[in-house]
């Protein structure tokens, strides 16, 4: 894709300052941006970049009064930069044509399965009895649905995902490859010396805007259900047990995984390994810190960190007093020396 | 499934304490469970939902004196709920059908594949040479398994498992989609500045009654054997390295790994994200804290937890002196300060 | 694989010290071997089992004076014991027979792919169009390679491999079971309550002599390049993120997570289950514990442990003032009543 800094001025709908004849091929970040490239900054801290970039256009909030060098960058003035970079990736890297509908010749499908308008099914998947796929949603390879697996509109499932048996998906679910999604629950009676596997009878229901992250981890309920409310926002290598509730718009980072029957509130922020106990409730807006283990609900919007995790401002004090405890235990044996005196 | 209270008390063998014509369709848990549903008290902290549940039929050791309301509900009186509850389960969840014997067409299967009675291959597996596979085992789809691993009977593989070349599983093992079994162990031999790989000529041996989760690794020996004895549990996203030997019936939660080399005992019990250091051997009957980290064995039936981990009273108490860190701190200031005067 | 020590020595061009006639059949570690084994000693702590070991001949440095008994065992002197070792090691376990070139039929292959001299691809693969493969590369089952991705010389995929659209791998790269290479970044703009998809146009650079671990997922950069350097090694389950780049010869241990844009040096060495934070550089030779939690630079060659990771000699002093902690909380207690008397 090749264009002009008044041409993409004009997409995107904003005013231009600089050269309108300058060649643009590209997108990148402001560090690594070159001649034929467009950057942006939306977060302050980025502004020390602002004379020494190599970019060709910059789409920032105002342009500087001193300019660089007469003509060397054109700025893209917009009210919300970041939306605006959005558009202009978009405009470089349009999304690829959609894989056409229809049904791979080597795909293995049952003869009940319920297909809705542009359904496209890519190679070697495997969809069982009873399963239902709404319009417009595609499944790229090797992805198996198992018996009376229901999925919404316009989904989109890359390589490798298994959703199993009763499963519920809703509209524009994204899953990144090799995720599994309704697994039996971890439940095993104790029986004298073994264990007796429980039957995982529930199921999972994913709603709408959900993304799943590659090789993630969605159990079944054991009976009812394990439910990722709208919007939620999944990594990659993330384990949710059975029973789980995560509330809307709440996103959790790589490698995090929470235990059995406990919920998230809305709009809540998991950094990548962290830790949930089973059988907790926590409160919309919570914030934790990448490797904490959580064990109780700190309220709602609160921010925590650590292990277990407490308030982030008192674990950052008891951190850093960690960091300082062998010269305090100096400092107890030197009172202890002084009062023997 | 719909049946009356009275039917399955005689189903069940147990006495019925209520209407006995009540309908009942389902179970669920006693929070959630409806008035045509049955539940359970097993354990006695859920005493407090007896008269504020809406279920229509609970099973339980003894029927309370007082009735909430006459009819309202019936009592399922058995000397082991859970058990009884169990039955209940399998009662509204006959298994599915199973998968019909045979193999799947679209199969790709060596010519000297030995299979036993009622094998059933689904669609788009991969079995190569020298493969056996026991009677009454089930793959259900897009299954790997690599030349010459044999399978016990009564297996249940659900989709996308890979079990590699040369391992062997013994009986009743259920595997749960994406697991792998058998990926080369992580060895490399610091040649000047590079690596160079050691072949691993191992093998995994799973024996009988073993459960692996979605998406678990586990590595074939180096050389030798990487063992699951009879009755490990195994959890989703679980790393399990090369000749690692797991006693039998012990359960490890998801996200946990095992290092190179080490053995967990019997009958013990890993909480989510623990991580045991490589070359180290357990006792049997220790219990993990969840992210504990293991860097040696506390011995027979301990109880551990923390980083390095500890003995959980220990550790519990150095979690509190952590959390107060910033009053001792102060408090060792304020010590200093009198002495000065 | 039958063979005497005469024979052996000879075809490792070793010394041999004792019967030349004693029969052969295979390899184990110095604990394990029995009497027609090969062990060896390279590292001294093992010389404890010298004379206790029921191996049939050892490969080690120089034969100890006091034989054990006369003609009971075989010693192969070499200068390097562990190489030696490895030799033997293929000397029994010769590598497979390697896949026969071409394209198994059951596999989907797109027209325009491009493949060079001796490519075999296994069963039930699926290659996109524009794909390109380097010659002698074997992909074993299962594997799906996305648009225009591009496959160097003597690759190795084992099964169930996904690695999508637009991604370069080199040479005698190695892809153990299950791995994902250029899922999506895990990038979302937030507007006002909900998450809007950042599109991830980069895409993902591994160079020569890298390995994959089981399970592991590599995601695509938003924009730019997510970059494996040459002869990289990563366990399983383990997570690099977005725009993340890996200096060269740098071994991550299992379950490990590299959180977006941050970057390691050259030749260091992760433990399991290590979180390094978003956005930051570390340098060349750093060796970090298992478990830490990373979230500033160190400095080079510094080897680090602990959440946050601290230097590890500070590090062990910590560890063992916290150990200590409920102690010298009494000690605060007991000088504060003092200083009251």
């Amino acid at each position: 894709m090749r264009t002009t800094a008044g041409e993409l001025a004009n997409f995107l709908g904003v005013q231009l300052v600089g050269n309108a004849e300058r060649i643009l091929v590209g997108i990148a970040k402001i560090e690594d941006a070159g001649p034929r490239e467009v950057t942006f900054i939306a977060n302050p801290k980025y502004n020390k970049f602002l004379f020494t970039t190599s970019a060709g256009a910059i789409i920032l909030k105002t342009a500087p009064k001193e300019e660089k060098e007469k003509g060397k960058v054109v700025y893209l003035i917009s009210a919300d930069p970041y939306s605006t970079f959005l558009k202009t990736l978009e405009f470089f890297h349009p999304p690829e044509p959609k894989q056409p509908p229809g049904i791979h010749p080597s795909t293995v499908i049952a003869d009940d399965v319920i297909l809705g308008k542009g359904v496209s099914i890519g190679p070697l998947c495997v969809i069982e009895e009873g399963v239902r796929i709404g319009e417009g949603t595609i499944l790229r390879s090797q992805v198996f649905l198992g018996k009376k697996v229901i999925i919404g509109k316009d989904c989109f499932f890359h390589s490798r995902v298994s959703v199993r048996e009763g499963c519920e998906i809703g509209n524009r679910v994204i899953f990144q490859d090799g995720a599994v999604i309704g697994s039996d629950g971890f439940g095993f009676a104790p029986q004298e010396s073994e264990y007796r596997k429980i039957p995982q009878v529930g199921k999972v229901i994913i709603e709408d805007d959900v993304e799943i992250g590659a090789n993630t981890t969605i159990d079944r309920a054991t009976m009812g259900v394990t439910r990722l409310c709208r919007g939620v926002k999944i990594d990659n290598l993330v384990q949710i047990a059975h029973n789980v509730v995560i509330g809307e718009d709440t996103v959790i980072s790589a490698q995090s995984g929470i235990a059995g029957s406990s919920s998230l509130g809305k709009h809540s922020m998991l950094g990548g390994q962290v830790g949930i106990n089973g059988h907790i409730r926590l409160s919309d807006g919570v914030m934790i810190a990448a490797q904490s283990g959580v064990n109780r609900d700190p309220g709602p919007n609160k921010i925590i960190g650590g292990y277990p995790a407490r308030e982030i401002t008192l674990w950052r004090r008891i951190e850093a007093s960690i960091s300082r405890l062998p010269e305090y235990v100096k400092r107890i044996r030197q009172l202890e020396e002084k009062l023997k005196e």
